[in-house]
């Protein structure tokens, strides 16, 4: 059993503070500063150029990955990390429509998070050859899978909502009519369990920075079927993904297999404080993160229906149709919002009206979520809300 | 005039060490270790989310990118930071090809870095409109700029010779011909004084971890002709190039100018580093950096000529035909490079036969390059070289 007691332990997190969007940065792991500080002063300060193999830098982007694949289901040497989930995600695109070359369509759903389209939306412009990406509902995705898809790209939980799509029901019908399957696990990497081997997709793709605590713009990760890998051709095709990179051959030639999803230099500060994230999960067993998140999420719903009628549940009722985030409609969204993190209370706010809090049993418990009911109760209840320095809308959160 | 003197102390050297690869991985800057810790620490660890606002890190892209932007003669807001070289390479080639849809090749030489070409390979596939890269010698360049060429992409200096183009007269005869040109000056910013405005390229794209010294895996850089910014269409359009991110929108709009050559999220604990790394250019003339690199890389030659017979000089004899790194020629050149390093002397070797030493007088002076040639010579003269484990060849260096 997963001692979230101790878990808690693990993180630094700020006096004062409920940290309800790890959904969207995850805090500090304990170890990180010290560690990051390391590389600079020990590996990069006195190996300086040799700390690429000294300090084994260049294998990190196989060494993690291999860590992170363990909690996606994915074996050995199947998953590299680097660079941005959007980038990722024009790699796993530009690969899939190149395997399914007679087919034009790329079909998404509107729940997806908009760099996945855009990023759709470009490479068609590209390629600019007919392709097309088709936006279903995501209640209708199903039914929109036909003979003419290509490839089906979903992001398993809604960013917005927290809905979870069933993919093992949408990648068996993909499978059925030919097309190939790209899954994002922005929101489902460290939320839950997700297996990528059994029945799952050609390609999966994520970050680290969310449920995975690894820091703001921690390298993303990319996992290709292993049966698949060696068939795909690197649209990006970056020197460290060539088979042998420190020959400076003027060809290309890939990798073997999923390193040829490598692209240029890896940013290895971040790599130090992934690291140290994924070292948060040795002894927790996603299945009971999955439970208690659920526990959690259940008792925050209920507390705010009881208590804030101001608000709308935007996320499914049903536990097992939501990731592991909880969010709420309000028309005054962004104002509420900023009155929640001025009083302490950290969630986000996502256009149009959605205030959207991560759950994430890490380092959240019960406390939290009746110290977060109490101040949004407050806010709603007198309209704390309603003052012109919460309307004023900022950059980003 | 710098004070040179002054400038080393800005690093952290490790002691016993002669570093001359500061071509590869610039060394740590003091401070960086601090800065970093404290972004963990007080950004990351105490706002949390917020700190994508309050502490300025979505800003960082582009302020940062105006600071590296002075180091090459580019305006305000037409250099942007993100991603690894290769991808901003990438950017800039998909962008030209669309801006002169009726030409079919990519003229590049032989000496440049193999990344590059290999992202034109694969950027040629991923189109499969009939594109070319054509490579000609590094000296057959003006030659062959016809008006077939769509356009022109060179690294100013060769990574393993240290020969620099003359990028002036290259770029006015791509003008002639119709072409676009892109400049890649990875072995330039920080080396030498740039200027991209006057007669300069469409697109110029870097990296800030060997003379900018901002660590390993540092943002690069990407500068786009203000004049052009309007009329590229993103290749690939993430949601950060997107002219209003926080909307959401399902349908792409590239952001104004510079902003759309934007991505993903950005790392930022690199940034930090970069943040530092920039501070030591403070009061530094890169005229007099040049003056002083020639003056070092003239002691270096002369030197190794009188005393070094066993090796010759790989890079161009005319202080104004190299950049601001010397390359010598050794046949048993990767045992004479790893017989310097464990004498603390460190450059690195490229394939076949490549001895490569960078000259960065911000933190190297005249008794560091004798000392180079003392251990040299001791290790030629005596065959010190000629051990088993200096020629078990590692991965990298």
């Amino acid at each position: 059993m997963t001692d979230f007691a101790q878990t808690k332990t693990l993180f630094e997190l700020p006096e004062g503070v409920i940290y309800l969007d790890g959904n969207s940065l995850g805090p500090v792991p304990k170890g990180v500063e010290a560690r990051v500080g390391e590389m600079i002063a020990n590996e990069w300060g006195k190996l300086l150029i040799t700390a690429w193999n000294k300090a084994g830098w260049m294998a990190m982007p196989r060494v993690l990955g291999d860590r992170v694949g363990r909690l996606i289901g994915a074996p050995e040497g199947s998953v590299v990390l680097g660079d941005t989930l959007t980038l990722k995600v024009y790699q796993a695109l530009a690969a899939s429509l190149e395997l399914n070359p007679e087919r034009r369509v790329i079909l998404s759903d509107s729940g997806n998070f908009p760099s996945d389209l855009y990023m759709a939306e470009g490479l068609i412009k590209t390629l600019d050859r007919g392709h097309e990406l088709k936006l279903a509902a995501p209640e209708d995705v199903l039914a929109a899978i036909d003979e003419d898809v290509a490839v089906l790209m979903l992001t398993e939980v809604d960013y917005r909502t927290g809905r979870r799509h069933d993919l093992t029901a949408l990648t068996a019908r993909a499978r059925e009519v030919g097309a190939l399957v790209i899954w994002d696990l922005a929101h489902s990497a460290g939320g839950f369990a997700v297996d990528v081997s059994t029945n799952g997709p050609d390609f999966a793709v994520g970050c680290t920075y969310k449920y995975l605590n690894a820091g703001p713009g921690s390298p993303a990760f990319i996992y290709v079927d292993p049966a698949l890998a060696g068939d795909v051709r690197p649209a990006l095709s970056g020197w460290l993904g060539h088979r042998a990179p420190f020959d400076f051959e003027l060809t290309y030639h890939a990798g073997d297999g999923i390193d040829r999803m490598r692209v240029g230099t890896p940013a290895m500060l971040q790599f130090a404080a992934l690291e140290v994230a994924l070292e948060v999960w040795e002894g927790v067993s996603l299945d009971d993160v999955r439970a208690r998140s659920i526990e959690l999420s259940e008792l925050f719903i209920s507390e705010v229906a009881r208590r804030c009628p101001e608000v709308t549940l935007a996320s499914p009722r049903a536990a097992d149709a939501r990731g592991s985030q909880v969010s709420f409609r309000h028309p005054e969204g962004y104002a509420v919002m900023q009155a929640l993190i001025a009083r302490g209370v950290i969630g986000d706010f996502r256009t149009p009206d959605i205030l959207r809090f991560g759950v994430t049993p890490l380092y959240i418990g019960e406390d939290d979520i009746i110290g977060a009911v109490d101040v949004l109760e407050d806010i709603l209840t007198n309209r704390l809300w309603d003052r012109p320095e919460f309307k004023t809308r900022a950059f980003v959160t």
